[in-house]
């Protein structure tokens, strides 16, 4: 038996032990968005402190201005040539609201057999609990096997990560020096599906905004004042609606200022692996506003978007209430592709929303996030090793796709840092991030765990054949 | 010292024991909207049958399908000429939120002196607990020192009025012949001004539409699927943006259908007793959308008007969440003027909104309440002496005033039981009415009871010189 056997056998037979660790883990209640969730936060970065030690890791818990981050790095003796791995995760999960659509305690997982699959659900059980867990698992079974790590590691789980990682850039000024590597590892995204693995090599930009309309009066009585006073839901609304024109184009000014349109080598390619089809997973689009000239897998990975996640004002019931609110608010995001500039973006759309608000009224905006879209070398050694090494676990070829989703690390890595990334997951689309009923399975636990394995080996192959 | 004189006397003399009872009443979290309310709404009923029993009334609890009605009447043999007065008053009131906004407990109330006036805070101070109070306090004194009610007595105390009154036609129906009486005074109603007392005579009707949006997916991530997948609140947004047109129009097919324009007599005596100035109150009407073609006060007292409520969808915070919601819904009421069918406009709204919903998504509405507007004869005697009440202890004229608010039963018993209805209250704007820091005053309170004494006397006058 090769010694990539037996460090794969290791994952399968300890497998139980790893399910029911990763459990508890999902059962801390590490929402990073609510002030209530900091007990959770900080428990959960303890447990994975005590756990990273217990493999044989130096780990420390570093603080920040907000959650913390847990940091772990190898103690082995470095050779001279040895090359240096670093390993991201985020341990922080979305709040779990509304409570009442789960049908299971989102902080009480178990593993329940449905249709053969050995299920589990909870809040982070997908997003990102199991992503960080997985590749844990494979340095800790390639350790038990070998006796020592594949290389120089390093460890980073993040604890603000669904907050749009407002003190990352910080953190990694600070840890410059540490998480210099010859690659890292971004373990938070998607397989292209349950059967075929995929690295991600297109993230967006993230710009969070939340805009509140206040009219000059506090709350009224509707019937009194409503034919006559401001109405913050009517402002609101009509802001709101102005933002797309009816062929789903963004219509405030500047918006698309730099956006370069998506090459037509772009276009071939993403054509050759995927249809909609693909891409839906279940997932219905009728009633979508999709930009017009586009396919909808352009627009999801090559095309800016506004979305509003959420909106709030006046009587929200259970009964009715002859309201006429003092306020109302939005909240949006604003999915950037490459050379938008955030701020800039920001400034655009504030400036759009005061022009619609009409005389007395008044209008608020927070925001936070801000990270600028990231393209990655698709010719990367590893990242191409990587391909290889999900492939020989899959028995399916890998493919390198594009993403909606932002994850502000990435670019700060690769622009600050100078860092090559690679963005590697096995969450699918029906497992219900950010929504109730979030879920994943046994089975892909085992198998993003082996995946891990076969990356770290081919990795280790493509160094030998370099030198 | 005249009867009526002693009448007054014993008002003033029992004042502080008038207000801590009052003050007992509002105390009663009699909230007809919550689920949670329901034990607050029989408590007030209870109270307030012990009250009336204590006075001399014989009293009895409704039961319906919704909340009861304390019914009392007196129990005094009537005269065969003699006459026939109905008193309503509702208990129920509002629900409190958003509770951070208040200064006081909505529902522990206590007297305390703000620049010389003596108010106390709390939910249903001013709508309705301080209105109905007012008249049994009247009835009371007079009792107290004639020995007997000035006529027979009914008084009915509805516990539904803040949910539009939905189980107040079965009861009507069911009461029919208790409730004939020669006139009916209505006490839910504003002043004209602190100095200034007002009769209203034109009431708008009242519908309640609850409409939600429904996407063809649950929650999604807005990251992933914003670009493609249908967004319930952008949907939204949209169909509420179009229900006015820029000039403050209701765009939707047939709602002005059986409107009369405001007839010029009618503008006429509005602009001699008001200009916006007086109407406000110390409500800024800057931002409004009045519609066009008409005065603040005939937008608000002759023009039907949509007014949007309450909106709620996604993520409302306190963080950031990803989140293309599944679902968004949005309350809304429609104040109609004389000869509009509400249920006629709940179709035509109906119509409207299902004609915008995009294909795959689903509309889901909710409906309640229903009235029709009321115009009440100025000419009836028993409104005449009232007036004539009314300028006796403010030493100011009577205003004869519309308004925006609906009061259901004024319909249902002018046009159902043919009964003459007075509708008159003690309710100032500034008084915070469905909002946070309702409040209420002594003085008027004080000023309210007299009144009623004073209207009384006016309605025996006036029966004295028909007869």
């Amino acid at each position: 038996m090769s010694n990539i056997d037996l460090v794969l056998e290791e994952v399968d037979e300890k497998l139980d032990l790893s399910v029911r660790k990763l459990l508890e883990l999902i059962s801390i209640p590490s929402i990073s968005s609510e002030v209530s969730g900091k007990a959770g936060i900080d428990q959960a970065a303890a447990w994975l402190e005590r756990e990273l030690l217990e493999i044989g890791f130096s780990t420390t818990v570093v603080q920040t201005q907000g959650h913390p981050v847990v940091l772990a790095r190898s103690t082995e003796r470095p050779r001279s040539d040895s090359l240096r791995l670093l390993f991201y995760g985020h341990y922080d999960v979305q709040p779990v609201a509304p409570l009442d659509e789960w049908g299971h305690d989102p902080f009480a997982p178990k593993v329940i057999e449905e249709d053969g699959v050995h299920r589990f659900y909870g809040r982070g059980a997908s997003d990102s609990k199991s992503q960080l867990w997985s590749f844990i698992q494979a340095l800790r079974a390639w350790k038990s096997v070998n006796g020592s790590f594949p290389a120089e590691i390093v460890i980073m789980l993040e604890g603000e990560e669904e907050t749009g990682s407002p003190n990352l850039p910080e953190f990694l000024e600070r840890y410059r020096h540490e998480l210099q590597c010859d690659v890292a590892f971004i373990c938070d995204s998607d397989m292209w599906s349950p059967t075929q693995p995929a690295i991600t090599t297109q993230l967006k930009g993230l710009v969070h905004e939340k805009v509140t309309i206040h009219a000059p009066n506090a709350d009224l009585h509707s019937g009194h004042y409503g034919a006559v006073c401001a109405n913050p839901i009517r402002i609101l609304s009509s802001i709101l609606a102005a933002i797309h024109d009816e062929q789903g184009r963004v219509t405030f000014d500047g918006f698309y200022d730099a956006v370069m349109d998506i090459p037509e080598s772009q276009r071939t390619q993403w054509r050759s692996i995927t249809d909609a089809a693909d891409i839906a997973d279940g997932v219905s689009f009728e009633g979508g506003l999709v930009e017009q000239g586009y396919s909808p897998i352009e627009a999801m990975w090559g095309r800016p978007t506004v979305d509003i996640n959420g909106i709030g004002g006046g009587n929200q019931g259970p009964g009715e209430r002859s309201v006429l609110p003092g306020s109302a608010t939005a909240r949006l995001t604003f999915r950037l592709v490459a050379d938008q500039d955030p701020e800039m973006i920001r400034d655009r759309f504030r400036a759009f929303v005061r022009s619609r608000v009409p005389p007395g009224c008044r209008v608020e905006f927070e925001g936070s996030g801000g990270s600028a879209a990231v393209r990655l070398s698709e010719s990367n050694p590893f990242l191409k090793a990587a391909a290889r090494g999900l492939e020989a676990e899959w028995q399916s070829p890998t493919v390198l796709k594009g993403t909606g989703g932002a994850i502000p690390l990435v670019g700060q890595l690769s622009d600050g840092l100078g860092v090559d990334c690679v963005v590697i997951g096995f969450i699918l689309s029906s497992d219900a991030i950010h929504a109730p009923n979030e879920h994943y399975d046994v089975e892909r636990l085992q198998r993003g765990t082996r995946s891990w394995v076969r990356i770290l080996q081919e990795v280790l192959n493509e160094r030998a054949a370099v030198q």
